[in-house]
């Protein structure tokens, strides 16, 4: 039995699109055992819409819910929200495996580090997503948002941590990790950059295959790509917008003329294919790395689809065994175990 | 007469392409003179084989290529390459108005700096692309690499001078503004971008419209973006990468199946006209602000049709009167004027 709670009350379809994703999740998936935690009326009455195995779907009782505009620091004293009670039960409990939560980000990340806490060592948790690439795979990006600023310890952290995700939730043997730079050569990027090149050469447990650029994400040159969440988050940003752009032209195109019409009818389905391998909130939420558990952060305006994949995801990584992994790594590693400042 | 320099020798494709995209220029605008730097015969056997007004073109001989794998502070001591020849001439004579070479970045950069210099005021020249956007028109991305590390002072100075180059290169009247963020939020991002924030908010002569994220710059929300160089080089590799992606995904699916195929006859046509709107290597190449003439530098792999953009553009930047618009922002701004370190 795999327990995983699902933060009911989470992003802007909640709790429609929270509760039939869990409903699609749990049929899918024999083995796990769901946790809504919510306003219990309305959860209830969202869960009575399908049919499913009422003895693998629980609901826990949270009268608040936290908005997207509270500040994340405030919102972590506000124990009898989904997402806060959430995370204390994750922390208390340990049979349950992972929370998945298409709520606000900062609050996700602030309870994750204060409620749920770190793996021992690790200095910051991550953000990462993952984007399909060229290659019929993916590529791991790390961070992609929850740290603005870094410190090359950090970066070096984060190599690890998408090694462990890259093995773990994705059965990649030896992950090829690159360093995301404004240029291939070693030379390049500011001095962060140049000072965690080294340290990533002479890293034990990863295989660095040196600065990577913004193009490389999406073709595929590693399976791990690591950036301070600042330009993480610029990269991951400007791809949903390249990608947005490309489909609304592709829908203009193929309805400015009688022939272009004529051929859309014949290539429909190709295209609905294209469409949905860039969609990559579907994939199956950003993983926040580095937690003693894996916590999913769906899309805030994540579909019953989308809460079913970061579900599935969510089981996928407790069965590839993510924390074991990241503690061997870290074991190997050389950075100072203890202090988790 | 519009006087216009072209490193004739610039690129992976030189001589070739610069000296077919110049004489495709050339033929085109009846006010260029073009004046092409590099190994007269080699530029001189490629002339021969197109018909133009040979009045206005010449070549000047220049026996020395710079490398792109030459650093760029020794390629500057070059006098008899055709980029840094160039330079000197487009310092030394007034009625030279512009240059376009597909050379080195760095030595351009480089070049512009120590031989021709910044406009007073100026503290670092920033490359500057014209992305296409959604709505139709560009947007500027200031700075797309010059510079990978940046203090506030030159953040607001490439606000000014992507000002400039909107109204100047583009006919934007008022252009608007946005400062490359991790979120749109005001008190968004690191240090560096939170007092960047501030500075916009009060400077004179630009529209600043806050924080915008990746996703806008292709979505078009405003005419300049402003990032420094290594995050702007990021954003702008990320969407070419994601414009790789699906142009061969696209090419893909359309040969997947016979009624894809079929399907394909129909729209080839809109796909190529799309194909040529993400091209934006295609479009012109990106401007080196600051300088106290314009400089474009085209894409290392430059086609003639790419060079002939650069060129075009160039004259239209020299037209629009770039440098007095940028020295009229200069002088209502509270940047100090005149130690220009």
């Amino acid at each position: 039995m795999i327990k995983i709670l699902v933060d009911a009350m989470g992003g802007d379809n909640a709790p429609y699109a929270t509760v039939a994703g869990a409903v699609q999740a749990v049929n899918k998936d024999k083995e796990l055992h769901l946790i809504l935690t919510g306003r219990q009326a309305e959860v209830n009455a969202e869960l009575k819409k399908y049919s499913y195995d009422l003895s693998r779907v629980e609901v826990i009782d949270c009268p608040d819910v936290i908005d997207m505009n509270d500040s994340p620091t405030e919102a972590v004293k506000r124990k009898q929200s989904s997402l806060i009670a959430a995370y204390w039960l994750l922390k208390k409990e340990d049979d349950i495996c992972a929370l998945v939560t298409a709520g606000s980000t900062g609050a996700t990340i602030v309870g994750g580090q204060l409620i749920l806490g770190r793996i021992r060592g690790i200095k910051r948790p991550a953000l990462c997503p993952a984007i399909p690439n060229s290659r019929g795979g993916v590529t791991l990006l790390v961070d992609c948002g929850a740290n603005a600023e870094c410190k090359s310890v950090m970066l070096c952290q984060f190599a690890l941590l998408g090694t462990a995700y890259a093995k773990a939730g994705f059965n990649i043997k030896n992950p090829r990790v690159g360093l995301l730079n404004n240029g291939t050569e070693e030379h390049k990027g500011d001095p962060l950059r140049q000072e965690t090149y080294k340290y990533l050469s002479e890293m034990k447990g990863i295989d660095f295959i040196g600065n990577v650029e913004g193009r490389d994400i999406m073709l595929g040159e590693c399976d791990v790509v690591v950036a301070d969440g600042f330009s993480g988050n610029i990269a991951l940003k400007s791809i949903e917008g390249c990608g947005k752009l490309i489909l609304s032209t592709l829908k203009r195109e193929f309805t400015s003329s009688v022939s272009s019409k004529i051929g859309y009818l014949f290539i429909r389905k190709a295209i609905k294919r294209m469409r949905a391998q860039l969609d990559f909130d579907k994939a199956g939420g950003a993983l926040l790395l580095g937690l003693k558990k894996p916590v999913i952060k769906s899309h805030g305006s994540s579909k019953p689809e989308t809460i079913a994949n970061s579900i599935a995801n969510a089981a996928g990584i407790y069965r590839g065994k993510l924390i074991p992994a990241v503690e061997e790594l870290l074991s190997d590693a050389d950075f100072t175990v203890g202090d988790n400042d």
